[in-house]
């Protein structure tokens, strides 16, 4: 069967281009004995896999030029060899970029059929697991509290700011336009703003005048100078991404603040949602209930078609989506 | 009775200098009902007291112009009102830049006669308590563990390192000379460096090959970003001071490589001293039984006359002294 794939054509020097992106036409092979072939119907762009485009070391190995990238992906299967797969079975892999994949069954994750599949790669899969994990591990937030999260409006941020709802905490939101922060507030943050309208210092100030006690980082950069300055005493912050500088080709300056951590006696930590695989059954449930009911808003921002693809990676790196950018296969 | 105390003349732009300071002549009021005078025999001088001269809001408040300073001091009581505190009493007190001090007895805390009660405000207090809670609660240490600490040849990085080797682990200092690194060498870190040598990041790469479990930060900037550099997973990092900031009139540029937390999903966390009196008994046991056996060495810079005690100051600040400083009165 033919099938058609994304490679790496090219290291991305900055933001990534077009050209660094190829789409091929494959054979796909017929399933061999314990293998499944699987269609797929949505594909995830997501930050983290700019940094796996760069040839450095890191917690998960770079993407391979001339090959395949890899990422989240929700696909039926058409063809099995195995009793737990069956023909039609919703699954959830890491084989994204492609149209169809065959590969061990164990690699694709049965799913219960949901009225939006596509909520496995957003706020049922592993940016709502990141936000759920995040809030509640990385930053201790405990209810009630005052949060503030840059990235807002990102599938990993408007979720982190609906739980702050849920839990009667204050949630604070920064995104890049007037329409998402009117989104945000829509989705009941308390305060919204627009990074571009002043530095984030004073933007951060003036929503959150009592300061804060926790941060959610998906930005960094003067967002996470803006967050140090406004920590109140044992404020935490989870540091689960730093967009502004994935696509730096220099390294950024820190925040300009780091000895305020001293006094304020701060705790950084770092989020990767790997670590946290085990809430996941209690997390869908939460999530999945809160969803059903309106307590907690979706929104996704769609590309049809794996010849857009490598567009929506970019395009989602520069901040064009509202909420969870997916393609459609 | 007369006394001489320091005050602060002028807020200190970058490096303080001596004419921040004057030194003045008092008379001291006989102690009223509930007060003890006190003659003070050391004063400590300790890197915190850079950021109380600036006029900033913190943890706690900026000293006052034209006021004496205050900071660890040890005395003895000259006179008594109180039955709790009897003429010659060793005790503790926040009494430090003055000769003489009278105030409420419950200001000076009695503590035991031993050889050297200049270790009170060096080895067996505030420094020495702050690396024992530092390593222990707020980075974690584990027995056995590989510690980069930065300033190590200071009150608190010396003892840092002691306590790593007293605990199986692998110790490594950086200094800012020959002298001290020889030192360190001495008192038992198995790696030390002049980080006037080259670029930290490389000095401690070389040092520690595999990389480090724990930071702890008494320098901020180039050292911390080696330091982020070199963290393992999970590594942790106690943020203790950042001394090459303190003078500082810009801001640093660094650490420049803030995105690592994410991936070795490390914590920093800032510590401060006066969260953790709880573990003053402890500490005292443990640290005075491995000092009084020599498991554990004590160096301390001594300047005698108060009338040096702003210079002792000052050259606490430029790296002068190996172990603590402190000031004969």
């Amino acid at each position: 069967m033919s099938s058609r794939e994304v490679r790496l054509a090219a290291r991305p020097v900055g933001e990534p281009v077009p050209s660094d992106f190829e789409l091929v036409e494959v054979d796909v092979p017929a399933p061999e004995e314990g293998q499944v072939l699987v269609r797929n119907l949505w594909m995830s762009v997501d930050p983290y896999m700019r940094g796996r485009m760069n040839d450095t070391k890191s917690y998960v190995p770079p993407f391979q030029l001339g090959k395949a990238l890899e990422g989240g992906a929700v696909g039926e299967v058409v063809e099995s060899t195995v009793d737990s797969h069956a023909v039609g079975d919703l699954v959830l892999s890491n084989t994204g970029w492609r149209e169809l994949a065959v590969g061990p069954a164990k690699h694709f994750s049965r799913v219960d059929r949901i009225d939006a599949p596509s909520h496995y790669l957003g706020a049922l899969g592993m940016p709502g697991l990141t936000a759920y994990a995040g809030l509640l591990r990385s930053a201790e937030f405990a209810n009630g509290e005052t949060v503030f999260v840059s990235g807002a409006a990102g599938a990993v941020g408007s979720m982190v700011g609906q739980l702050v709802k849920l839990r009667g905490g204050t949630a604070i939101g920064s995104a890049g336009s007037p329409e998402k922060v009117a989104w945000l507030k829509e989705i009941g943050f308390d305060q919204a703003f627009d990074y571009h309208d002043g530095r984030v210092t004073d933007l951060l100030a003036k929503a959150a005048p009592e300061g804060i006690d926790v941060y959610f980082d998906n930005v960094g950069g003067d967002h996470l100078e803006a967050a140090i300055a406004s920590l109140r005493l044992h404020g935490r912050a989870a540091i689960c991404g730093m967009i502004s500088q994935y696509n730096a080709t220099e390294p950024s300056p820190a925040p300009r603040n780091m000895t305020m951590i001293v006094g304020k006696r701060l705790v950084l930590r770092g989020l990767l949602v790997s670590d946290h695989q085990d809430l996941t059954q209690q997390f869908r449930a939460e999530v999945g209930a809160a969803i059903a009911d309106g307590r907690v808003q979706v929104r996704e921002t769609v590309v049809e078609g794996i010849e857009h693809a490598a567009q929506a990676f970019i395009g989602m790196l520069r901040g064009e989506n509202t909420g969870k950018m997916l393609v459609k296969l």
